[in-house]
């Protein structure tokens, strides 16, 4: 799909999500969280509302951005407003009627109540979340190309940074490298700040960069990812500053075979909790249960963690076009930690990872 | 103020929100926001809430950041939470009765609808908007130094990144080196990501950096800010490559002088709003009234963009302690644009810059 390709999509995305507003008999949908509206319209400005009924389409956006959505919306209309949406839509040139839906789970209390107050008079708000999740899990092809093109950026920052690890340099160093080629390489930003964390630290799953020094021996976490073209990648690998211990080394080894069990078993029709189960039995029966406290992994799209959830409770059921993290790790408190990331497409065929750094151990 | 200064600090404000929520006749408050927590609490992870009522003040995070607030919160008991804070906050573990508090301008309406169901035999939920921003508005020493090292790291860089402007580079080129640098001289990261617009962009306040290069007689607006200490910079300058139009200095030197109007006129006790006007009737006087679209500045800490808003509608009084902007712009749509901008901090004497990068104008 070229240009015109991506307008194809927004046009059926569009005639979809209303083909399910009518099934739920809803007379407007009022969308207030942006990674929708950029993925319904393209607009990618910071400031917009959308509403979609059965006869209109308009983004509401301020001055700022009047240019900017003339230039990147063909979907909607755009409504340039100065005094609020709320104010916009009670007054009478939008068509609202019956039950409106807005989604709870991107906005505000605050705004959900000016939405009720204005419109009390003019249709029912019914609170919605997660109604797009089935739509923006499966990617069309503009998307998995942008979502390669990101990984690829970021696996070429992560071929740059592993040979700079070493005992003259922090893990800050190390993180501020990879913010800077993110962007050197052609990505907008970092899509989460990197996690780069050596030593006892790597036992931490969240844990920020310090001044710290590698030492010798130590197990490196590195997790990263960065936007481009509006879309997030996201891969982590684990290093080894020298040789590092027996027990480490096993345990990098359990994780890369659970890793890799979980993309060989991804299977479109099953249950995310079933692939979640998979990897999370075998990492139990090699006595490591407990040390894998997280889920499996995460849809990934415009936003760095969306639907679907890979994990105990994950009910989504894998299709063709799903792009989620497989990251499945081992951590021992107070020691070191294992963790190793892809970022996959869900194929007929089965899971494909985008990145294709080498999931051997490297000792540096 | 050392680190016992700041619990000190904390220990202070802790008890004047308690006042304040007994002036309100609250028997709770449950804060969502992150920097609200971080202010009070010195919480620096990105998953908590908290919950203060007379007697307890309980921070809410999850297993994953248990170390984290062990190590950097003591005006609160931490408790790590499993199911939601929701369930957890209806267990009957904690004081919760009469009427609590829930800061409706920064909880989702989802979360908010979730508590009032948990909490609907317990005690009856308020929304309130803003009940923070009289406190946070103020910064204490701590608070100052950190935003004056905030300020210093952002100051390096345009010192850098201001002679690397040529016709070789482009807008992106530059807004890269500057994320770079904010990183390299110590910053977390942006606080917002860097504005660089050459040229008609300059006429955008909003503009996104693009893979351009400069041109000979163009005005470039460099607006960038970093995070450091948890606290934001945010700072704008306008320079010319080569020699540009007379009507382009007139420009400058106009919007200069409004500038320097603003923070000689900034005075305790005045409302943002006449401090804005001030400045505003500057730039009108000069025939260029319309070409000011946005308001004076903004308040800064924690947040890039917090209270007071400078401008028409701003009802804060200024105080001694308050840290915000005074950003006066000209835009000239489809030909060139010119902003200043620093941070200054109210003081007895009137408002004093963190800035020092001349206000003259560069002609690279």
């Amino acid at each position: 799909m070229g240009m015109s390709g991506i307008e194809d999509f927004r046009e059926a995305a569009l005639a979809a999500v209303r083909s399910a507003m009518e099934e739920r008999r809803l007379g407007g949908f009022i969308i207030t969280d942006l990674s929708t509206i950029r993925w319904l319209t393209g607009f990618s400005g910071s400031s917009a509302r959308l509403l979609v009924t059965p006869s209109v389409c308009r983004l509401f956006t301020d001055f700022r951005y009047r240019e900017q959505a003339e230039r990147e919306v063909a979907v909607a209309e755009t409504v340039v407003v100065q005094e609020g949406v709320a104010a916009e839509l009670a007054s009478g040139r939008h068509p609202l009627k019956g039950t409106v839906a807005l989604q709870s789970d991107t906005v505000l209390w605050q705004d959900a109540k000016r939405f009720m107050e204005a419109l009390a008079n003019r249709c029912s708000l019914e609170p919605l979340a997660g109604f797009f999740n089935e739509f923006r899990m499966v990617k069309n092809p503009v998307e998995l190309n942008l979502m390669q093109n990101a990984a690829d950026i970021s696996g070429k920052v992560l071929d740059a940074v592993v040979p700079m690890i070493s005992e003259r340099v922090s893990e800050c160093d190390i993180a501020t490298e990879i913010s800077c080629l993110h962007r050197k390489f052609g990505g907008e930003k970092d899509s989460f700040d990197p996690i780069v964390a050596g030593g006892a630290r790597s036992a931490m799953p969240h844990a920020r960069p310090t001044g710290e020094q590698f030492r010798e021996g130590a197990l490196v976490v590195i997790d990263m990812g960065c936007m481009a073209g509006g879309y997030a990648s996201d891969q982590t690998r684990t290093v080894a500053l020298g040789r590092v211990p027996d027990e480490a080394r096993r345990v990098y080894d359990i994780v890369r075979e659970a890793q890799q069990l979980g993309i060989r078993s991804a299977r479109c029709g099953m249950k995310a909790r079933e692939l979640d189960a998979v990897v999370r039995s075998f990492i139990a029966g090699h006595g490591y249960g407990e040390a894998f406290g997280h889920g499996l992994g995460h849809g990934i799209g415009l936003e760095v963690h969306e639907e679907p959830r890979i994990s105990l409770k994950g009910e989504a059921v894998l299709q063709e076009g799903m792009v989620f993290t497989i990251e499945p790790g081992i951590y021992l408190e107070g020691r070191f930690g294992v963790r190793i990331e892809d970022t996959v497409v869900m194929e007929a065929g089965g899971a494909r990872p985008l990145q294709r750094f080498t999931k051997e151990l490297i000792e540096l």
